[in-house]
Parts: structure tokens; sequence; C-alpha cells
């Protein structure tokens, strides 16, 4: 049997199992020439997938109703009449969310299961490690000594930044919302301070006491109150990536903050969303450090596996609430 | 008889006559070897010296109470001591708004009256022209053919960015608050379009209109509710210049506006701070592409000039209610 987990309705603020319905199909499914057939192994559930709900442009087209999500997963090849892959292989790549399905193989990379865990590349061999070194580098431009923080930093991409920016000399602060959190930041990942917002009243204060030389580079996951606490303690020529803004995902108003514009005034600062897909042409170039600092031991990262294909639609409202440490990923 | 205005006490909001103060000395000013007798011909006024009357940390540091005001200012040598400047010369740089006054001639340029009337080395020739170059050549990084979107287009800066927009290839349009200035940015400044914002109720629907391809490059002299409508029409890869936020300096609040992240995720755009003075390595390319085109009749500059030196204050009130055209200047 075949399971799909399509989209049946466009959330309206925060998403509910009910915008979600599984198909079950009872048939094989056959390839031609060309094509292989794949049985889904982890499926990543990430934030952005909730933009795609609406039905309004953006950089991703929206999905269809009716129609299968789809997001980053690894799959195991079970036949193929396709000379780039053979059975037995493991590829990841966008794909439905679906338990079988057929490919042509675009877009799908090869992946080599003795390197790392099948997971990792949902993960810091994947987008999310590609995330945080490209958004870090590429429009963070840090330097060594600088101060580095991390909105939503217990999170897939942050805690990569995190470490990334330890790599790379920064003074590296992170911002998350639990103390059981928080303290993972410094334990496991080297920050040299985490804040908990959750339990800090005054984030303006506590962002200027963590980050006393001021804050150069500003990895952005959340948006919202937070963010406008960092634009108190940002420093001359200060660069803030904007990679998420989680906080504003399920509003259905356009949420208001403190006006940017006069702190970006004042401090020649600089504020660019960040879209790893724009900048393919540094993929090489990432996976390979990534890939070293992985088996050199320098990278660790944190997974939340959520066992069971029929628990996807569940595990993806979880990072709604702050439930995943690390990458959210299903084991199908 | 020397005059000068000082700075009596700090403007809470929107600033007053009574937080000026003139004082007059019945003194001769004396030059020492390597000094200069100045007499000021020409005062510039600008929204940014606002900033520099509140008590805050700013890329330029704030006025002190009890002292003398300083702006840009066209003077005479009336005596000099000093090799670099000789009597009848005139120099232009930051002063003391004082009548007369003694100078090292540091960070005074000479300044040749017959390339431009000397009132030009205050705007066009002077930091407006830099600042409208540079914003837009540096963060705007505009190509022919992409939208240019200007808000307080028919200000000092506005009103160049435009002209240099046509000059580069660019479809521009302009956002102004009288219909009087609306049609002189089209009629005088060849601007392709310009919306009058006070007569406009949708202003999101208006600026859709006048840029049917979207806004690829805005340059943003006022911030608040003009550029949240704005956000609402950008393109991917967009770069907004926050050159001023006018309609935010006089806030005795901290202002509030749309999130603007989400708008910079979607778009993969950018937002930078402008201040010219970090561009300072860049203003002779500048300089010699603005006196050329000025040479050759492509650039058009409007000034507001006020006579007497005892309307300097009431000019720079001025500013905030939007009286100026162009560049807003007292003639001593």
């Amino acid at each position: 049997m075949i399971q799909t987990i399509i989209l049946k309705k466009r959330p309206v603020g925060k998403p509910t199992l009910s915008d979600f319905e599984f198909v079950n199909e009872d048939k094989d499914l056959n390839i031609q020439k060309g094509e292989i057939l794949l049985e889904a192994t982890y499926i990543s559930v990430d934030p952005y997938l909730r933009g795609r709900m609406n039905d309004a442009k953006s950089y991703v087209p929206p999905f269809e109703l009716g129609k299968p999500i789809t997001s980053g997963v690894v799959a195991k090849v079970m036949a193929s009449k396709n000379d780039k892959f053979k059975e037995g292989d493991y590829v990841s790549g966008m794909m439905d969310w679906k338990t079988q399905q057929v490919s042509k193989g675009e877009g799908l990379l090869n992946i080599n299961k003795d390197l790392a865990p099948l997971s990792a590349y949902l993960g810091i061999l994947g987008m999310t490690g590609l995330t945080a070194y490209l958004g870090l580098n590429e429009i963070g431009k840090p330097k060594a000594g600088e101060t580095l923080l991390i909105s939503g930093a217990a999170g897939a991409v942050g805690s990569v930044v995190g470490q990334i920016g330890k790599i790379l000399g920064l003074y590296v602060v992170g911002i998350a919302g639990t103390d059981e959190k928080v303290a993972m930041l410094t334990s496991e990942f080297g920050f040299d301070h985490a804040i908990n917002y959750n339990t800090t009243d005054d984030m303006r204060a506590a962002i200027r006491t963590a980050c006393p030389d001021g804050v150069d580079v500003y990895f952005d996951n959340v948006g919202g109150p937070i963010s406008d606490a960092v634009l108190y303690n940002i420093n001359k020529y200060a660069r803030m990536i904007i990679c998420g803004a989680i906080s504003v995902y399920n509003n259905t108003e356009m949420p208001k903050s403190i006006s940017v514009q006069p702190f970006l005034i004042k401090n020649s600062a600089l504020m660019q969303g960040f879209i790893v897909s724009n900048y393919a042409e540094k993929f090489p170039e990432a996976m390979k450090n990534l890939s070293t600092w992985l088996a050199e031991g320098k990278l660790n990262y944190t997974e939340t596996v959520v066992n069971g294909f029929e628990n996807t639609p569940q595990a993806f409202l979880d990072l709604f609430e702050g439930k995943n440490k690390g990458k959210m990923i299903v084991k199908v």
C-alpha cells in the first residue's frame, strides 16, 4: 500500500491536522526507461513549508490543494531503469510526502551512507548545513573576533551557525526558548553564552550583557520582538541575515515591529533576506567545508526523529511549538 | 558684530525656535599662523541635523548644549595666514553657524565659483550630490532597465537620485507630498512618473500601478507608512537604500511599522543604511561624474534659498513641514 499526505485545505494562522489528508492506494508502481522507484526513508519537516501552504507569491510556488506536500527526503532506490542510480543506492532531494514514488532522478543526489548517517543528509550535510554556512558567510561576512548573535539558536540551522561561528573565531551568543536548550547551546555546541527569552523580561538588556562588544552579525531565524531587541545592540556596519521569521509565519495579519530604518541608518547596517537556493554555485565549497569539519569532529548536530510516516503532519505542527531540538526529521 | 546660533535646549519631538539661541559678540577676530578668517556666505540646513540634537549615540556625536550648531557652509576667505588658502577664495566644509569664524582649514575644500554657483557646493556638488550618487550606486547597484522608486523625491537628495537614475537608463518613479512637487518631478527632473502621497488613499496600489514591473531599487528618504507600502511592491533581489527617515526624526517614541523581515526573506531583498561619510574614498569618482553631467546640462537642481542668517533656525524647522523644494539653503 502506498500512502500519500496531501494538502487538504490552506491553513489560516496556525496549521492543524485537519489541513492534511492521508490517501492510501493499493497498487504497485511500475517504472519506465529513465525512471527509478523510490521508498522514503527519512522526511524533513521545516518551518518554511508553512509559507508554501499559503496561496501567495513567494520564492517558491505555493503547494496545490489536493496535491502531495513536498520537502527534502532521503529515499532508497528499490528499482532503477536510469543509468545514474542503481538498486540499493540512497538519494536525497525534494520529493513528495509518499511512502513510495517514481522519479526521473532530476535534482536527486546520490548520498554516501558510510560518510555520515542517512538522516544527516537532511540536516548538517543538506539544506540545513548549507543554509547555515552560506547565510553566515555570504551575507554575514564574519571576521574573527566579532560577535555573532543567533536567534532560534537551538534549531536545526541555528545550532550549526553557532558552531561554524566558533570554528571561524567569533564570539557566539545564542537565543533559545527553554533552559534545556540554553544549556545545550553552551555544553554541546560550544556557544560562549546563551539567553532564554522565555525567562528574560528585558531582552534588550540581556543581549547587551551577553554581547559586551555589541552585535556585529545577527543570524535571524525568528523575527518579531526578539529581533526588535537585537536592533538596540547592533554595532556600526552590522550585518543581519534574515533567514527565518518563525514568529510570524502563522500570523494572519501583517505583524508590526519597531521601525528598523532608523537603526539601519544610525549604524550603516545591513539586513538581507537569505534563501539558500540563490547560492547554488557555492554549494560545492560549502559541502566540502561542512563534511571536512564533520569528519574532524568539529561539528555536532542534534536531531529530533519522529517515528512513522503517519506522524509527519504532527511533527510539522510541533515545529511551531518549539518541540524540536535541532533538525526535525520523520523516520518512515 | 559676530552672530552665533547655539543649541539652547534639546528638542523634544518637533524642534521649535526656542530650542535655539542667538549670541552676539562685538569683537574683531584675529588669526594666527596657519589660520584663516572666514565669513559665511551660504549655510546648509538638513534633516539629519535633528538627530544630532538628541543626546544619543549615533554615527556623528550629538551637538553640545550651549555650543554652536555646525553644518555644511560655504564661506569667503577674508584673511589668511595659511598657505593653502588666500584672501578672496571660497571654501566649503563643516563650519559653525556663525557669521564669522576662524579656522585652521582642516576639512575645508577650495571651490571654484566659475564652475557652478557657490550654493551648488552645498547641494549637487556637495554632500547632497555625493549622497545621491553613492547611495544609488554603492548600495542600489542599479542596472539599466530596472525600476527605481524614490521617496522624498522632491527633496535635495531625491531629485538628484532620480536624475542619475535616468542617466543610467532606469525607469524612475518619485513620491512627494504636493501636486506642485509631483509636477516638478516629471517636468523638470525627467522622472517617468510621480505620486502625491497626500492625495493618495492606497499607496500600495498606487505604487503597483506606477511601477508595473515592480520595484528593483528603492531610495528611501522618509521611512514610515510610505516605506511600508513600498515593501509590498518589491521584486526579487530588491535593494533598498535607507538614506533618511524624516517621517520619524521627531518621534519621541520608537515608531512601529510592519515587520520588514518577511518581505526581505520572500524576495531575497536587501536593506542597508547609508551614510555618505563612509564612502569618502569614492568621492573623487562621484564628483567627477556629477560635475561632468552638470556641465553637460544633464542635471537640474532646485534650491530653496532663505535670506538672512537670522532665519536659519526657521529654515531648519521648515524642512519638517516640507516647505522646501530641493536643497534648503540660507544666504547669509
